[in-house]
């Protein structure tokens, strides 16, 4: 985000992105080894740093947390990916992201850890929008980034466990969470959940094991600290809509608007006129949620 | 389309269908077997027609053509399919196809015709917008039937011939036409191309066999007799835009719109200032293809 006096100003710089337009370091721990850092390099090296890692720490239970940069604007593919897709820059990177993945499999399997490792591959957002083919796509969902409809939250998870999946390339549609991804590692570690403090995350373990339903039921959609949107079920409310970061006012309804995402995951076609029971059951899911919420301090100023 | 006087009118009927809403017949031949039809039993009854005429020909060379009904509004499922889907009547309308299918898919394998028959599997337009959630999606592309987006005229294809594909599961971005299922058969079959008239169609075999790219260069968009954009390579332009049947008017554009199909299947983002030589190479391939045109007497009018 450093961005370099004299650059391209706006998303000129994002949308033709040359390395010296960002001062941004590359850290290890408190040092920084370089800067700027040459971001062409940071799928690989970030590739290397947890290969090596997982290799050291092949004989102890170990957690690898990876969160690429790429494929964030601005994209950087390396020379070898550079050209090569048919989806242009964007491609280019997803496919090194997806080549680095491969390289971090053969490490686990090489080392004899497939069978008791477990891989969970997913994203935080959708599209950024304004950034055109830079910004990617939520192919037949809704909107982007920043909003509540489904394109800027739902994401798409691989999960990779040769030991434990029930059935290889299986497909679910069953609800789930990145805030369960916590509850089903301390579930599969045998670790107990913290019972100190309320945990958000359920344990998506029939899920994965193919022997249950998943225990989430609901999701709330939050835009900063406003309830926008509530899952219950196949079904989703929607109390404000807006578009994307930077984009359009809130609007606020005072009758929800309903999808049905199994029927509709293009939240198209509002059902709410067919369907006074799922929001009476809506508001009343809504109203337990609130009742649940603890009020906290802001960690930043503490 | 005959609908029973009485029944509901416009688009009530199509989205809480039932068999006595429509007189349509079921026809073999010049004989009519059952009037109104019980629309919810003929996906079966045409995959066994189709099952029947494949073991009556299986020792000689066959064609069948087989346009099912569904999945175009009103739809029905078989009673074995009702509610079985988790994506409403469209979803449990798709799965009988999907079955039926496989049905002939086995019956061409039990008669051990799989290894020189060829199967096209593909569509005719986009989803039929106006009918919501009954009228099917497009996915990530751009509007739906009657339109020259993407959404109105893109179609999967999946090709299967055990005997001559080039390796299974292949996925490709060639570009290719219904209109040159007839030449490609043409050129399997051993049979010469007629000469004495112009044949739309090119030759796939090479795709399909992958020993080259398609020969499909270019694809042009009309909306009845008006062309109202063009496909060249990864380029397509649009010199008139408009929505579905029945939506909006024709936009004339100066300039045309020009969207790159591999980096943004969705015409999202128009890229015409930046490409003027496609544009001029467009210009070029249109002037051709209507000198080529010979006009016809309409057929329906001989």
């Amino acid at each position: 985000m450093d961005r370099v006096k004299g650059s391209p100003r706006g998303r000129a710089a994002f949308l033709n992105p040359k390395i010296e337009y960002w001062n941004v370091p590359l850290i290890r721990n408190d040092e920084v080894l370089e800067q700027p850092a040459n971001q062409a390099t940071l799928t690989k090296r970030y590739t290397e740093e947890a290969e090596r890692f997982i290799r050291e720490n092949a004989d102890q239970p170990f957690l690898v947390y990876l969160p690429y940069t790429m494929v964030h604007v601005p994209l950087f593919a390396s020379e070898a990916f550079q050209g090569k897709s048919a989806r242009g820059l964007y491609g280019d990177t997803v496919e090194e992201i997806d080549w680095s993945v491969g390289r971090i499999l053969s490490t686990l399997k090489s080392l004899g850890l497939d069978q008791n490792t477990i891989v969970f591959f997913t994203s935080d957002n959708g599209p950024w929008l304004p950034y055109g083919t830079h910004g990617g796509s939520a192919g037949l969902l809704r909107m982007g980034k920043g909003s509540t409809w489904e394109g800027g939250m739902r994401e798409p998870c691989v999960v990779w466990w040769p030991g434990g999946i029930a059935k290889p390339g299986m497909v679910t549609q069953e609800l789930g969470s990145t805030m369960d991804i916590f509850t089903t590692c301390l579930s599969l570690a045998g670790a107990a959940i913290p019972t100190d403090r309320v945990i958000d995350g359920v344990d998506l373990t029939p899920v994965l094991r193919g022997t249950g339903p998943s225990p989430r039921k609901s999701m709330a959609f939050y835009r900063g600290t406003e309830l926008y949107a509530w899952r219950s079920g196949s079904f989703k409310a929607h109390f404000i809509t807006r578009g994307g970061y930077g984009q359009n006012k809130p609007v606020k309804h005072d009758v929800p608007e309903l999808y049905h995402l199994l029927h509709d995951p293009s939240e198209k076609h509002n059902v709410a006129k067919d369907h006074a029971e799922v929001l009476a059951r809506i508001t009343k899911e809504v109203q337990q949620h609130r009742a649940d919420l603890r009020p906290v301090t802001n960690q930043l100023e503490r």
